[in-house]
């Protein structure tokens, strides 16, 4: 029997993957993460960050920090007018951010409405204009339970729709659908993420609170993967 | 046989329909004739518009003289710097818009990349955040052409992500999508729709330049439907 071996010229792909993508970076650690991944894959990575009337800056400012570390320009969009047309506790200075976790009913509050599809469909506008089609989003389980756009359904849906918006066929990539936070942050350790130059505490103080649900769901996080998160929290 | 009869509340539908809506109101002849037709349908309108990008005003000035005229507010959203992310020539003031019809390959210039879900889906925030779960859309075969996100397989996918975007269903409502623009014209004039004040021409001139891919279009509508248009033009 004959044996078929390939050159590694004939094992290249006929078709070069594009290797160009947006992310969209929140600055908190799952899209921080995600950016680390598709650099140490090889990509070419267009950031791209929203001001859309948080109610804090400090995940911006994280995201820029993460950006430069890693010698990367970020596109900053500011739709701070969406804040008012959509309130939430997260973007309406008035309403208190609630305290707990993820799974109490009252977190509701911090939907802010169709804030995903606003955020995704704007990043991939910018990457038509780059004559990109691959746009990254770190979506990961841990948001399903409380915010809708964050579903695997309603990402699987909106993918479709991103894949004829334009000529081009947009690809809306999201690989830590189903992954935990903790195994994100797994993968970052590995990575060599800077985990000091990322927020997720809702409120903007000078330190994390630790009580609020994004900060519990990341202290949790650590605490998995065995590892001290580099963030300053108010009662440490 | 017994002859069954229904009282006139029995005949009343189980559920009442929400009738209340926002609009995507551009301030062209297709959305403005939607809006009188929702009104007419004893609908409780909020029309929204977008500026942004736009080389001119004009459309968002006739949306808000139309809703003046019907004693209706109007929801003006200025996201100018999606312009500068999303280049095209209906956006870019340094580039010139094309002349002829839609059916040349030369208009694709004017294709503001995912410009319908961007403001669909701002106009969805706005619609959540009022609790109305009918958002209406005035896309016509028209469009199909040269528009991808005009097209009917692109806004059956949209629809069905806005369903899932939140707790609340979101039905994205596009009667127009199959019809004609004499057939939407013909159906204004009916509803008694003051086209003076609409404006379709991409040019922002103090009269429509007559000549435009959109001009064009609309001369046509007029003239199939048997009326003239009372917009002025440039070479009457």
């Amino acid at each position: 029997m004959e044996v078929l071996t390939k050159s590694r010229e004939e094992l290249k792909p006929l078709i070069e993957v594009d290797k160009r993508a947006v992310l969209l970076l929140s600055g908190g650690t799952d899209s921080t993460t995600l950016l680390y991944d598709l650099v140490s894959q090889g990509y070419e990575v267009k950031p791209i960050s929203f001001i859309y009337g948080q109610r804090h800056k400090k995940e911006v400012q994280n995201a820029l920090a993460t950006c430069s570390k890693l010698g990367l320009g970020l596109e900053v969009v500011d739709i701070s007018i969406f804040g008012q047309l959509a309130p939430s506790s997260l973007t309406s200075r008035g309403k208190d951010i609630p305290k707990g976790g993820y799974e109490d009913g009252n977190m509701r509050s911090t939907v802010v409405p169709n804030r995903n599809m606003v955020l995704l469909s704007i990043a991939t506008s910018y990457a038509l204009g780059l004559r990109i089609d691959n746009v990254f989003y770190a979506a990961h389980s841990g948001d399903h339970a409380i915010y809708p756009d964050c579903r695997p359904a309603f990402i699987l849906a909106l993918g479709k729709a991103l894949k004829l918006c334009d000529y081009i066929r947009v690809n809306l990539e999201t690989p830590y659908m189903y992954w935990e936070k903790s195994d994100i942050i797994r993968r970052g350790i590995g990575l060599g993420v800077d985990y000091s130059l990322t927020w997720s505490c809702y409120e903007g103080g000078e330190k994390a609170c630790g009580k609020c649900g994004t900060c519990i769901e990341r202290l949790e996080a650590f605490k998995k993967v065995g590892i001290k998160d580099p963030l300053e929290y108010k009662e440490d």
